[in-house]
C-alpha cells in the first residue's frame, strides 16, 4: 500500500491492558490507520502519548495511534466521512452497569454514521472481550436487514494492565484468536482473515484466525467461571485459594472442577464439545503463579465485575436445557451480593437504610 | 446469705459484649461473688471500670465486678484456694485459632488448680457461646474420672458489643438459656437451676432453664449457619443481602432457606427434631433491622470467624450420617479461603511467594 489513504480504518474502543496493546498491534503491523477510543485518560494521552512496557515490543514513551478520541461521538465529529472497516470493541463487557457503557450504546453511533455516510460498505464489529452470548446483545440491537456488518468475535490472551494513567505494563505474550461469532458465514470469515493480516507483526506477537470461535470462548469461560469467581469472592490471588484449601484440595476437589464440570456440561448443551481434559489444565495454569484474575481485582479497585457474560449467561442456558449447575449457581448468587455492593457504592442503586429496602430507581 | 464468704464465686473468661453483661448480670442479681478475667482492656478496666449503656440495666460508669483478672493464671495467683463453682466461658470459640484461645487451654489451670485445692467439690462448666458439638473438646480433654465437673450449655440471646475500650454497649434485651448438655445428668440439671437463681434480675433481664439445650443450639444454628455465613463472604448486613438478590428472591430462596433446611436435616440425623417453621421465622428476623452478625463483623475487624463451631462441625456431622449438604460445604469451603487470609494477615500461617506455596508452620 502506498499511502496511508489507501488503508482501512480501524477504530479500537476501550482503552485499558487489552485495547492499548491492540491498538500498538494494529500500528505497528503498518497496514491500516489506527483510532483509539481513551475515555478517562484522554487529555494525558494527547499532551504526552502512552508509556508502554511490553514484553512483545520493549518500552515506549510517548506512543500514540494515528488518533485519539474521547469517545464515539468525538472520532465521527473529526471526520464524519472517514469509514471504519473494523470497530472494535475492548472495554469490560458490563450488560448490568450504567446503559452507556453497554456495548450496543456505545457502538451505536458510529453504525448509525457508517449507514448514513456509506450505505454500500460493510462494517466488521470484533468483540475482544470476556464472556459467553456477547454477541447477541449487538446482533438483537442491529437488524442486519437494515445495518450492514459482519459480526466477528475475538479472544485475547494477554497478561497486561492500565498500571497508572497513561502507563501499561504487558507480562504476557499476547495470543489473539479471531473468527465469524457465525462459523459458516463466508464474508465474516473473509473479514477476521484479512484482519489476521492487518494485525500480525511475526516474531512479536500471536494471531490466528479461529474457525470455531465460540468453541475458544467456552474454553476460555472454564477458568472465569470457575476460577476467575471464586477468586472475587475471597479476595485471593489463585495460588492462595489453592493452599488454603481444606487439606489443600477442597477448592480444587469441590469448587474449580466441579465448577468447570457444569461449563462442559453447558457446552455440550450448546453443541460444543470441551475436553474435559481442560479442566486439570485449567486448574493447574495459574497454580504456581501469584496471579489475580479480572474479577478479584475489580473488586478490590470497587469496579464492577464482569459478571453475567461470565457466569449470568452460562447459568440462564443451563436452565433452558435443564442442566445442573448448582456450584456456578452458588457462585453466582454470591457474587451478585458482591456486585451490587458494588454499584451502591458507585451510586448507581441505592438503599434506604430506614426501610432495609432498595430504593426504586 | 449474710456474707460474701457464704457466696459462690464464679469467674466469667471473656470480657466482650456477651462476657461483660454475664458478669453484670450476676453482680446486680447480688448472690454470687464474680471474677472477670479482661484480656485485652486489663489495664483500662482496673484504673477506671467500664462505660455500659445498657437497654437492661441502664447506663453504668466505672463498673467493675468483685475481681478482676488479666488471665486465669492471674486468678489463681491471687487466691489459690477459692473454689469457682461456676467457670463460665463466654470468649469466641475458634478451635482454629492460635492454641491459647481454645476453650480447653484457658480452663485448664482453673481445672488443675481446682481439682488439687478442692478434690471433693464439683465445678460447674459452663460455654455461653456459638457453634455445636463445642462441649466435645472440653469433655475430651478433661476426663470425667479424674475432673469432678459438669458440663452446662448456655445460649445467649443479646445485642451487646464492646464498642471501645471499656465501652461495651448492650442494644438489645438479654435472653439467656442454660441447661446441662446431658440432659439426663441429674447433677448437672441441679446446677443449671442454681445457676438461673444466681443470674435473674426480675424484670431486666431474662434466663431460663432449658431442659433441652442442644435443641437450642442447632435451633440458634438455624440462622448462623445460613445467615451469618453469607454475610461474612458478601460484606453485606441481612437486608441487604436479601434485598440485593436477584429478583429479590436468589438470596432467600437459593442460599438462606435451603441451607437451613440442610441444618434441619443434619439435627434430625441426630435426632433433634427443629420445626421447619424456624426456616421461615430466621429468614425474616433480622430481614427489617440494619443488622450484620457476627462473622461479618469479624472480618471486617479482620479477626477470625467462629467458622469451625458454626459450619465445620455440623459438615462433619452431615459427612456421618450421609446427609447432603451442598449449599452449607460451598459456603464452608469459600469461607476456609477467607479464614485463612484472616489468619496469614494475624501471622498465624505463612504462604511463601516464591514457592507459591504454604509455609510449613
Amino acid at each position: 500500500m502506498s499511502s496511508s489513504e489507501t488503508k482501512p480504518n480501524v477504530i479500537v474502543i476501550g482503552a485499558g491492558g487489552v485495547g492499548v496493546i491492540a491498538a500498538l498491534s494494529l500500528f505497528y503491523c503498518n497496514k491500516s490507520e489506527v483510532s483509539l477510543v481513551v475515555r478517562s485518560d484522554y487529555d494525558h494521552v494527547t499532551n504526552e502519548g502512552y508509556k508502554i512496557l511490553s514484553c512483545d515490543y520493549g518500552e515506549y514513551e510517548n506512543w500514540k495511534p494515528h488518533h485519539l478520541y474521547k469517545d464515539v461521538h468525538h472520532a465521527i465529529e473529526e471526520d464524519p466521512n472517514r469509514f471504519y472497516e473494523y470497530v472494535i470493541v475492548t472495554t469490560k463487557n458490563i450488560p448490568d452497569g450504567p446503559v452507556g457503557s453497554r456495548v450496543p450504546t456505545i457502538i451505536k453511533p458510529i453504525m448509525e454514521n457508517q449507514l448514513v455516510q456509506h450505505p454500500d460498505k460493510k462494517t466488521n464489529i470484533l468483540l475482544i472481550q470476556n464472556g459467553i452470548e456477547i454477541e447477541s446483545d449487538v446482533l438483537a440491537t442491529f437488524d442486519k436487514s437494515k445495518y450492514n456488518y459482519n459480526m466477528l468475535s475475538g479472544i485475547q490472551i494477554i497478561g497486561s494492565t492500565k498500571i497508572g494513567i497513561g502507563i501499561i505494563n504487558q507480562q504476557g505474550h499476547e495470543h489473539l484468536s479471531v473468527g465469524s461469532f457465525n462459523a459458516s458465514d463466508i464474508d465474516a470469515i473473509k473479514a477476521a482473515e484479512k484482519f489476521v493480516g492487518l494485525y500480525l507483526n511475526e516474531g512479536l506477537n500471536s494471531i490466528e484466525f479461529d474457525e470455531r470461535v465460540r468453541y475458544s470462548r467456552w474454553k476460555k469461560l472454564l477458568y472465569n467461571a470457575a476460577i476467575n469467581t471464586t477468586t472475587a469472592l475471597v479476595g485471593l490471588d489463585v495460588p492462595r485459594t489453592l493452599e488454603f484449601a481444606k487439606n489443600k484440595k477442597s477448592t480444587e476437589m469441590e469448587i474449580y472442577k466441579p465448577a468447570m464440570q457444569e461449563i462442559v456440561n453447558i457446552a455440550a448443551a450448546e453443541g460444543i464439545i470441551l475436553d474435559e481434559q481442560f479442566i486439570e489444565f485449567f486448574t493447574n495454569i495459574t497454580r504456581n503463579i501469584m496471579f489475580k484474575p479480572s474479577m478479584c481485582v475489580d473488586v478490590q479497585k470497587h469496579q464492577l465485575m464482569e459478571l453475567e457474560v461470565i457466569l449470568g449467561n452460562p447459568i440462564k442456558l443451563a436452565e433452558k436445557y435443564n442442566v445442573e449447575t448448582p456450584i456456578l449457581k452458588m457462585l453466582y448468587n454470591l457474587l451478585i451480593l458482591v456486585q451490587c455492593k458494588l454499584k451502591e457504592e458507585k451510586g448507581l442503586i441505592k438503599f434506604d437504610e430506614t426501610t432495609a429496602r432498595l430504593a426504586d430507581s
